[in-house]
């Protein structure tokens, strides 16, 4: 991780997002390196001592990503921007489509809007989803397949790519989009546990609860450790070949939910695997089988995912178990 | 036209933005239908006594369509929808992004709920726009060729068609979505001329001012009378086979910009035309050239376009030298 922190040295970073599940992570990172870091949220203080401890050093701004007035002052004088605000959550996404526009539509147009006006030489990295894909495209899925939603929050995170691309078009504003596929790891707030599915099985399993498996649990996902994220995220923010690109990071493999759900049951040494039917709102969005092939980004970023699905579950129910979540 | 209308006899049915350009053709059209007609539109009323006219029998609810108590009270009981509301104007969008994702993002989700919630068997039939299209595709472009748009504009549009489908693949909601090129004829208004850029050039040629045609005015369009987008709507509206289809609407002819220019020149018996250097915000949005593959709305609508560009410019010119702009 360190030569990747190199380039970050007494640059200023803006960290939207910043107390997220991602977000947490990356300032972690970014919190061993010599950048002059700046936060916005409007997530905090943090109820976790360990997440509080991350902030010690960094100037923190406590504000919407609506918020223009904020986010022009936030972005002012940046040089890179992680743009990680937004709301997560695609089943709920769809039971509530106008919040998830105003957050995920008009929160990137006003931060994209704010550095074309105050900071338009900032690079700006946006982690976008696998749930832009087109479900039912060949295995592994390159960055060329077709794109078809099942979300709301799918559709605005296309939406937000192409907003991105767009100001890079239009204005030189330099941008990276990442799709990510399933992350995993430390630092997922308790109440968002349900919007990613290895992290809340993690802690129904140390809770000695029974981990439900749709179906016969036999959808193939590519489960991605945070860490490998992190690193993606500072590498497109530091490689001027990946600026305008749109970048897939993932594990690069199929891991079937049995699997997972059983690695964890084993590594936790706790709780259990059951079958259920497959709920009504989860069957209308299930995208299918999904594989990213990442070897675009193996070949403009120089990234490899390093932690295999075994030993990164096995890491992260040991850091849960040290610390707690966030 | 009139087999087209007779599905209409005797359904309710809501046009919103019906004092659009489109929207009034679509009026006009249904007015000749024994159909109970209901318009919405916040833009009302016209300065031109021919609309006027029109809405002589019509329900009119003036009403913004982000005016969500408004839009459930014109949905009730409706059985098809023509969901035409929305901001025109794709290099305006580009200036103005956080008005066209209003617009066109939020009043788009804030209809479909309504659907959804007091009309959830009505048949929306919405128009989105050969905007959604990737510039640079094999031509002519299908609907399966990739999409990639320029514009704000564009990527809206192309937001609304996924919200569009994923309400029917979630709630039943019967969907058609429209992909019409660049369309012209009568009723555009005076202040909209601009997003029409044949009626643009009509009224123009009309005063004898000199057309500007970009560089050599060889990029290649498909530009479609309004009566056979209106067809296009009805057969839509009133056909099964269409739903939850995504389906081009164009002349499928190749027709370059200088050759519009020219045929509009010479019917007008006025006018000129003028090379000039592309402006820096067109060049920006050049979408390249574009003629669509139309096969997929013969099949499934048995629809065909019947206006070829000569002889629909001389019918538009005649309509409009009769009438004046609405």
């Amino acid at each position: 991780m360190q030569e990747t922190l190199e380039p970050y040295s007494g640059r200023r970073v803006l960290v939207t997002g910043g107390t997220g599940f991602i977000g947490l992570n990356l300032v972690e990172a970014l919190s061993r390196s010599r950048a002059s870091l700046r936060v916005l949220s409007r997530s905090w203080p943090s109820p976790s001592p360990a997440a509080r401890r991350l902030f010690e050093k960094v100037e923190f701004v406590k504000a919407d990503i609506r918020d223009e007035v904020a986010v022009e002052s936030a972005v002012k004088d940046v040089e890179v921007v992680f743009n990680l605000a937004g709301r997560s959550g695609a089943t709920v996404s769809n039971t509530s489509p106008l919040d998830d526009l105003d957050v995920n539509g008009r929160g990137q147009l006003t931060l994209l809007e704010a550095c074309r006006k105050l900071a338009p030489l900032a690079r700006v990295v946006f982690p976008s989803s696998r749930l832009v894909y087109r479900p039912g495209e060949r295995l592994p899925v390159n960055e060329q397949a077709a794109t078809g939603p099942l979300t709301i929050y799918g559709i605005h995170k296309l939406a937000a790519e192409h907003y991105h691309l767009l100001y890079r078009r239009s204005y030189d504003l330099p941008v990276v989009v990442l799709r990510v596929t399933n992350p995993y790891g430390p630092y997922q707030r308790e109440e968002q546990n349900r919007y990613g599915i290895v992290n809340w099985f993690i802690h129904l399993a140390l809770k000695g609860a029974q981990l439900p498996v749709y179906g016969d649990g036999g959808q193939l996902r590519d489960y991605v450790h945070v860490d490998d994220v992190v690193s993606a995220l500072l590498l497109a923010g530091s490689c001027d070949a990946a600026d305008g690109k749109v970048i897939n990071i993932g594990s690069g493999e199929a891991t079937s939910f049995l699997e997972m759900a059983n690695t964890i049951v084993h590594h936790a040494g706790a709780g259990g695997v059951q079958s259920v039917p497959w709920p009504a709102d989860a069957s209308r969005v299930e995208s299918g089988d999904f594989v990213a092939d990442t070897s675009l980004a193996a070949r403009l970023l120089g990234w490899q995912p390093r932690m295999r699905l075994d030993a990164g579950i096995a890491d992260v129910i040991g850091r849960y178990r040290a610390a707690g979540p966030a």
